[in-house]
């Protein structure tokens, strides 16, 4: 069974998705081809216009539009705190739980030698020169909780350090509204060693 | 949380992919326009390709690039045995069972008065004039077992009919490998229905 080379070219294209197995991708065409011919000359214009207009914000690498993302545009943001993440999406998931009223900056990705990732892939030398300017009070670390994410977490501890600047690390443990019963025990061992005097 | 205009714009047009949620669309233009950026650019353009060239099969309706698909254009196929789908996805799993020589017609939807989808819609004329074409022999109706599937699968056999050619309708029943225990009970009943005598 081969596809038309048009068709065939369009699943290939639908599979670099995240997420998006060979069945998918063909759902996807199919679909895109068929009834969704107006959403699929949408998505194919709004590619194209995003390519062009989104970049990353100058100051805290989130993608955006412009110079500034509309955090680091904002002047009713708390400059003394900032949050390092992994990804935008990190980005998102804390700006939405709208628990934090700091800057952010992205460093999209963590450090990874093998891959080839270091300091300058992660912009940290931006990072650095927002620490340098001497607004900032709090370095808070929300990498994620995996090897590389922590080891992330302790360099830039350090770099905070160096400068006499606070760094934290947010809490690991059992998700709110979450059994005990069903949590892994990596997360119960942290939970317990991380646990905080009440009285 | 707002996202800059172009970005939103783009998750908007990924939403409206066939099982893409908000999250899930979020991910996608986040990838696409982080590490993915050279498969944005060809996702791009191998839809406005894509639109362009794939077309609908002139004898059978399958998506193809060009006057006909690969199945009508080949002359090994056994021209007696028209298979009837649905769908495109339903021509490429049946292809891809290697189990039919036979050509195909998809109808690209089903039976389905109060959506405005009749015979017209499903292109019923270009099957009757296959079947008048007196080639040939057998309709085998390979709907879906849903109540549209089932009734539009009825009036097709309706049709070949009159015109005294034999239809058939493939089997259900439980799945190879199936466990009956697993199997729900409108299938099992239907298994029960269809069984054929051995001996």
């Amino acid at each position: 069974m081969k596809h038309a080379p048009a068709l065939a070219q369009l699943i290939d294209a639908l599979r670099t998705l995240p997420g998006v197995g060979p069945k998918s991708a063909q759902r996807m065409a199919f679909h895109l081809l068929q009834d969704g011919r107006a959403g699929a000359r949408a998505l194919a214009e709004s590619l194209t216009q995003a390519l062009q207009l989104v970049a990353r914000c100058k100051r805290c690498r989130m993608l955006t539009q412009g110079e500034l993302c509309f955090v680091c545009a904002s002047n009713q943001r708390d400059v003394t705190q900032l949050c390092v993440v992994e990804s935008p999406a990190d980005f998102v998931a804390i700006e939405q739980s709208g628990s934090f009223r700091g800057r952010y900056f992205v460093l999209m990705g963590h450090l990874s030698p093998l891959d080839g990732i270091g300091p300058a892939q992660l912009g940290i030398r931006d990072l650095e020169a927002i620490l340098d300017g001497g607004e900032v009070t709090e370095l808070i670390l929300a990498t994620n909780s995996t090897v590389e994410g922590e080891a992330t977490a302790h360099y830039l501890s350090e770099l905070a350090q160096r400068r006499k600047i606070r760094s934290s690390r947010i809490a690991h443990g059992v998700p709110m509204g979450g059994e005990l019963e069903y949590v892994d025990g990596g997360t119960l061992a942290r939970a317990l060693s991380g646990r905080q005097i009440l009285s």
